[in-house]
């Protein structure tokens, strides 16, 4: 496989063009990394037509030669990363009016172009980057994949270990491990476990409540691959399922199954959330619902796109997005079910395949 | 214990009165959880004489009630959080000039204050409540040594359980596992584990690298409780231990050992890092300590103060601060020894206790 950073390089150039600016200077660490291959967590990249130059620190100074190589100019800067940047511009030439990413620097830093930075004229850009960053290639789409199945495997070698009494955490060790041992380099976010009552909070942190039978079980996790990410939730039931727990997940395994199997290319984000919410409304379970379905994954676990009811952007082909409906009962229990999905030209793939996904699962 | 949030957030209103603004909007989520105890992702909070709103998403809606109570009056916005900000500012009275949080605001927010919050006059500001947060309270200080034995505990636990021909993926699958059965909530940061040439990396990511006899094996990771991160870092050798190996790390140790006991409230944070800094160039390995000696650690991993060269700031009486020393030698192997100790009026007190802090530590 050719190496994709010149491509995007070029591509990104095009966009300054089209944008009339002469240079983009780029704080977000996720687009420092798609266009560069490097890293770590403190850089500045500034891109011109002529020149690439990436800027960090000490820390970073064995691992950003080999990560980034010949694609731009490195720069160890000994003190601050700005004193360089001031620098680096000074020394190139053709650049009078410079964007920044405006949803990537703090209004701290923004204060620096206009204060040390005022011989150049500055622009805020807003996702000239991420829209790149949103059609997958087939290399990146190899690599969430991989993630992915990192992530089912982990699931279903984490599931035979988990019984009553255990604590919330002890069960998000047995799943990080297994993650670890899966070859994962890392946390996708932090690892949501939560049993009973707390499964209903949708954002809930791992806790030291020990499951109890009857309670349902939800798993929300990823797995991380040179950088990209995975996002898988299951739910399933410590003990026996109740009738009631069966119809709120057969609700939402219903939901989850139309979204994965409907949303396409060129379907607005909206009409994509639609595919799930419609069903779960129809149910009466609709004001239980109250996230949107799902967001794009990549070198971010959240990016573009998003499948949201306020959403009107087309969905681009290459985007690699979750579907992940769920219904919240406050005090008594939730269920999410989420897929990861490539949005291929044929329609979508499943990456997060695990062995038995329409059974409902339970915990002995 | 008494509820230290009144006692914070009216320390707060005291230091608006002193900058002339008459309230604050806070958009850095540490800074809203020392004041509310609101441990979500999504979250706008003013602070006023007379008010204290809280604006956060429907996902948090059951935590939002429990963690903060009757500290802040609750909006729970199912739009944009930023909606819910002006139509709460239009309804509160006294408000002319309101502060906002230069470094931890995107400037694509601050402009939002330009255009829709025009009617009012915006005021950037700094370190308003990290200085509050750089001097902890007993019961801070309690929570960041239950996170500092955690991790103590998670590494002694470890060590017997690793062994040559193991990835440095196997090896941090083991720790983050151990971390949670001590009952950590989470990690603080993404766990370091890096062996042989890569431990000379200050910031490796851990990899697939299989341990080899001969091997320094690095490990800088944290555990958190109720919010509060503990750092710390371990370096052993796998095998049997050179003269090279021994000499490097006898530099690293008593240099740790030299800064965490002559640290002190009052010092400058340069004096602080000289402690350290001076013993190792004087063994000559001055150039091979590229990085600051140490960093504030509470609701946040790197918070103020600062241990560094370049840092003239006064260490306040009841700050938690890493000591971390260490020796990277490109193409061989590194050397780093971290631990965390309370600043207190009688002096440092180490919080990472190992039970043979000054063994040479060895993996059979």
């Amino acid at each position: 496989m050719s190496d994709p950073r010149p491509r995007r390089i070029a591509a990104l150039v095009d966009g300054l063009t089209a944008a009339h600016i002469d240079g983009l200077l780029l704080t977000g660490l996720p687009n420092i990394r798609y266009l560069t291959g490097f890293s770590g967590s403190s850089a500045l990249l500034v891109i011109s037509q002529r020149d690439v130059v990436l800027i960090t620190d000490f820390r970073y100074q064995t691992q950003v030669a080999e990560e980034v190589g010949d694609i731009a100019r490195i720069v160890i800067e000994p003190s601050s990363l700005w004193t360089g940047l001031w620098q680096q511009l000074a020394q190139m030439s053709g650049l009078q009016v410079l964007g920044f990413e405006t949803a990537h620097i703090l209004h701290r830093d923004f204060q620096r172009l206009n204060e040390v930075g005022s011989r150049w004229q500055w622009r805020p850009t807003a996702d000239l980057v991420e829209t790149l960053r949103e059609r997958k290639d087939d290399t990146e789409i190899a690599l969430i994949a991989r993630a992915a199945d990192m992530a089912t495997t982990a699931l279903s070698r984490t599931l035979p270990q988990v019984s009553a009494g255990m604590t919330e955490l002890a069960v998000a060790g047995i799943l990080e491990r297994e993650l670890r041992n899966a070859g994962s380099e890392g946390f996708a976010f932090p690892s949501i476990v939560a049993s009973g009552p707390r499964s209903a909070l949708p954002h809930a942190h791992s806790s030291a409540r020990e499951l109890a039978s009857g309670d349902f079980l939800l798993m929300d996790f990823g797995a991380v691959v040179d950088g990209y990410c995975s996002d898988i939730t299951r739910t399933v039931v410590v003990g026996t399922a109740s009738t009631e727990h069966r119809g709120v997940y057969d609700i939402v395994r219903v939901a989850n199954e139309r979204g994965a199997a409907g949303v396409r290319a060129g379907m607005s984000g909206r009409d994509a959330d639609a595919l799930a919410r419609d069903y779960i409304e129809r149910a009466g379970f609709g004001p239980l619902f109250g996230h949107s379905l799902g967001h794009g994954i990549g070198l971010e676990v959240h990016e573009a796109p998003r499948l949201a009811r306020t959403s009107e952007g087309v969905l681009a082909e290459g985007a690699v997005v979750t579907i992940e409906p769920g219904v919240y009962r406050p005090g008594w229990g939730g269920v999410r079910i989420e897929d990861d999905v490539v949005l291929g030209a044929d329609g979508p793939r499943l990456l997060t395949n695990l062995n038995c996904p329409n059974l409902f699962p339970l915990i002995p």
